[in-house]
């Protein structure tokens, strides 16, 4: 029982992961940057989101994926960009995006006027690691209010991903939380990973994002 | 394809209904209260469980899932309760708890010198949700910093909830976080579920959660 259903999974995702790499190398040919964005629920991607598109200009487009609701493609019409939600409530409250609804997401917004694609991934930090959705840059989000341990108990996350922002660092002051702490436990399950600071509140560590977005790091293969 | 694989989901699910079923009525005969926290990771789960034993007592016994590390339940077991930890990082890394797992960890605590027993689900608003792990009470915790529109985007957690945690109210004070707002959310998807404020960092509202545990809401069928 256990082992077909590792069988089926494994299927799932080797056909998951032909349609990202389609999806990777045909953005990288039109000279979309694609980032997908993960995190907790409320680890503040949206926000970031917002805070980019002023800095770095209207040349973006967003998939949004939530369970229910279309509330942050919302916030992201008000700023002027295209954002495409996928609800995936109707597909039994799926806890991630694959490659195929991005894929149709892609199809509905068109290529043009595009700089850079975001992916805000469902909030979790368990299944969307599972799934290449064909970004040339995963990040991964986490608040300093989620605690320093948070690299140890979910590693998957940390491991697929290139970039890990640490947000809301306007809260530091407030709690006990130690960054080396942090940075230690992300070393210990993804020594590649780099670490930046952000606070889309106040703005700290903002144009260091921004500069990384600019050099598109790993888009050249 | 999408109609078998909902068909298998509705079987898995049924068996495990069943053996939460088996739990509730067992514990209930026994006199143990049983209570399963879900919330997104970093939403407090461990640091309330530990100021629950403070003023409580320790007639209470924990069971902590987690993907992977055993530090949640050497946390607790540092007050001098018993904790079991259930790592899903074999099995997958799955997202959620099932019935099954929690009566092996029942079994594995033995149920003498007990009047409540927790579990910690994995941190994650989706997948738990959808588990019976044959609570007496549901709670779902939600920090203030993770925004107030999370019962919108995640209603099947809060259908589910019996009550809600509203936790980290000492940060209130540092956002634009409206408790009117987060409160008509969560009965726009739950009108029956109690809303409660805490901070078990300032002790704020641990009184009103003591008293509701004691009362032992559900348990008398």
């Amino acid at each position: 029982m256990e082992t077909k259903k590792i069988a089926v999974m494994q299927k799932l995702l080797k056909a998951n992961d032909a349609v990202a790499e389609g999806i990777r190398s045909e953005l990288r040919e039109k000279n979309v940057f694609f980032v997908n964005l993960m995190s907790s629920p409320g680890s503040g991607k949206t926000t970031l989101v917002e805070e980019t598109v002023r800095r770095l200009g209207k040349r973006i487009k967003v998939v949004e994926g939530d369970i229910q609701t279309t509330l942050d493609a919302e916030r992201l019409q008000k700023l002027g960009i295209q954002a495409y939600q996928i609800n995936t409530g109707p597909f039994g409250g799926d806890c991630h995006l694959e490659a195929a609804w991005i894929r149709a997401a892609i199809d509905e917004l068109g290529l043009d006027g595009m700089d850079y694609l975001f992916v805000e991934n469902i909030g979790n930090l368990v299944c969307p690691a599972e799934f290449d959705v064909g970004a040339h840059l995963n990040v991964l989000l986490l608040s300093v209010t989620e605690g320093e341990d948070k690299p140890l108990k979910y590693p998957l996350a940390f491991q697929v991903s290139q970039l890990c922002l640490v947000t809301k660092t306007d809260f530091l002051p407030l709690r006990n939380f130690s960054l080396q702490k942090l940075r230690g436990n992300i070393r210990q399950v993804n020594p590649a990973c780099a670490v930046i600071e952000v606070s889309a509140h106040s703005g700290a560590g903002m144009e260091s994002w921004i500069e990384i977005l600019k050099n598109r790091p790993n888009f050249q293969s």
